[in-house]
């Protein structure tokens, strides 16, 4: 017997006839012996609306108050999954955020949780109680509703699971478990039976979005076991767990990529110690996040070529702070390129085997795909490329690290 | 400088236009350097869509889920209402009916108010915050979420003004005031400037739906000064207050109607002690409320005749326990009637003068009015006539006592 918190996304619980499913869902645990916490979103759209509706009357809403609007998302979902368990003949008991005191800082829309008080839910639990739980929401130390920001649920579940010392949490979502890759790009894909946090990380903040990088964050923090399953199959879905519990690694787990990539270039800058603060500080000022940074020196060796990548969303801002200094440091000229993907390979294996980087430059150069940017990380290799290589290159990259064979 | 509750009911705040009109009405209250508490109830359809939403899950839905589902449309409403009037420059804070501790008993979706904590509320006020309450809830002593019932925000208007002491309470609907009949009817009904807690709740349960009878008779009961005002025209509204405010007193204060009456007689019952009790108690047993009661003597001086009226929604119900009972009491014959209507005068004036029920008998034979039925209280004559003379027995008694002209 064990105790198991399980998470539902919006999707699962749009209709009145996915949340008796879920109900189901939840019951077929209880009946197997477990203790059963379940988080749940604002059903799909529920969200959206809540917005609209705020938003027509002030542009953006006061935190505060917007707080109180959203919350309301998650607190008719807990009400409706409770009514639809005990409709079952099993018992069940709703909860908003506020009433299990998920305590959070008073950071309104973005809040971070800070502590949970479980007596109330162990009490409950220890009578067989089936608990419903409102994802996304808390309250601050003066009692006023805390939202999390967008897919908070995630967390509101691995914070519970890691409260309670669940033995596992389940993030069931539209998806059936973490790919190696898209499988829309390389329909080879397989699905990982198990995933480290730090790869899951890499994956998610590389585009891979099954899972919110906070939640991935903090179950390995405090070593939440994360399985991420699909609402609608069944299926083992995969486990993200710590790297010891991974039994036989493989150099690489995964391909991400992004297509939402940028790239500046400023040219003939010269040569002086600061000046790579003199370009980034101002980009950083202007609150845009850089990614990949490369400077090469000059044929002449008296000037410097600075070039790095940011979010395709802060191109135009980016081009124009990067105007302003290329005027101010005497720079030759500005370029930017907006057809430009990332693609990495990720996995814990690599921090032992040597090779993987020259294998992977192999591969794509092999294929005719020039390399234009690298950056890497301990359990990552990063390079940009035109963006009308990506597909092939995460297919031939796929295929050369085995990632289509299941683990040997 | 005055402290004044507003309520704002559900089509009041039905849209965002409307919520932005009553930010404004709201502020202009503030600016007459008034200390404002407003309670607003779900937005209109909103409860409506909440309860079909629940009852899709399960019918009826279970007591304590269903009330964590129906708060949620007020919890709505205060934080847009918060956010239009902070948009406009003042400052305001929306508060749950939990976050000010609005204690209630734990009998859910239908909770009756025990006691308000206004600590939070009074700190606010003394900042000048314009406060924002959800109307219609508040939470056990567990911390439960419950409800009032339908209508339960003007009780929730009426409790907070009790608790704070206040020097109004105003009612925003989409009438401007209580009139002396309802001028669908009678076109020269007028609108009462004032009217007792006593007249008010003959008024409201004869069918003049302006305001909750339990919210009349907790204003009554807390001495709280009531208005009645439209949120859509200005004006001056009702100010329902106790008989001393009151100074001059007319005779009838207004005519109030019901046509959901339906009249049942037992005819030929033999006449022993404990038949009246023979015939009702079965009645009150299958929950049918009775309203008006007579009882005649046969001609033959050994049976009785006995006749009562009970909503029209309950008369199928009604007579079949009434055809049992005449069978167990060896009664002739059961009649019953749906084409009844009943006409109510309402006057504390009346208490001091007599012939006021003799001037309406009067008035009803001119016109050729059969009643078939009479009832008096303190306050109240009523009778039953028959439907077709609802109209003209309204106007008849509205003219004779000289309701349309404004007190002398």
């Amino acid at each position: 017997m064990a105790l198991i918190v399980q998470k539902y996304g919006g999707t699962s619980v749009g209709s009145s006839e996915r949340i008796q499913h879920v109900a189901e869902k939840v019951i077929a645990m209880r009946k197997q012996g477990h203790d059963v916490v379940v988080v749940v979103s604002a059903m799909s759209g529920e969200t959206n609306r809540l917005v609209s509706l705020a938003k027509s009357i002030a542009d953006p809403p006061e935190p505060r108050e917007f707080d109180v609007i959203l919350a309301t998302g998650e607190q008719v979902t807990i009400g409706l999954l409770s009514i639809a368990i005990q409709a079952k003949g099993y018992a069940a008991r709703s909860y908003t955020g506020g009433q299990v005191h998920i305590l959070t800082d008073n950071a309104h829309n973005k809040a971070r949780i800070l502590e949970i008080d479980d007596k109330k839910m162990r009490a409950d639990l220890a009578k067989g109680t089936i608990l419903v739980v409102a994802g996304f929401q808390g309250v601050d130390e003066y009692g006023n509703i805390t939202t999390l920001g967008r897919g908070g649920s995630d967390t509101t579940a691995v914070a519970l699971a890691a409260a309670l010392k669940a033995d596992e949490c389940q993030i069931y979502t539209d998806v059936d478990g973490v790919y190696t890759t898209d499988p829309r790009i390389e329909p080879r894909a397989r699905r990982l039976d198990r995933i480290s946090f730090e790869e899951m990380l890499e994956m998610a903040s590389l585009g891979s979005k099954v899972l919110q990088i906070r939640s991935v964050e903090f179950a390995g923090k405090y070593n939440v076991p994360l399985r991420v399953l699909s609402s609608f199959e069944e299926g083992q879905g995969t486990l993200i767990t710590s790297e010891d519990n991974i039994m036989e690694q493989a150099l690489i787990s995964g391909i991400a990529f992004s297509r939402d990539e940028a790239k500046l270039t400023i040219l003939g800058v010269p040569d002086k110690p600061g000046t790579a603060y003199q370009i980034l500080g101002p980009i950083s000022d202007a609150n845009i996040e850089v990614d990949m940074i490369i400077q090469n020196m000059a044929t002449d060796g008296m000037t410097t070529d600075f070039t790095f990548t940011v979010h395709r969303n802060d191109h135009k801002k980016a081009l124009n702070v990067l105007q302003k200094i290329a005027q101010n440091l005497g720079a030759k000229e500005v370029r930017s390129d907006e057809q430009v993907v990332k693609i990495s390979l990720v996995g814990v294996g690599m921090r032992s085997h040597a090779g993987i980087a020259s294998k992977m430059f192999k591969t794509l150069a092999d294929v005719g795909i020039n390399i234009q940017m690298i950056s890497t990380s301990e359990i990552k290799i990063s390079v940009a490329v035109d963006e009308k290589f990506l597909e092939l290159g995460v297919r031939v990259l796929h295929e050369a690290f085995g990632l289509d064979k299941a683990t040997a």
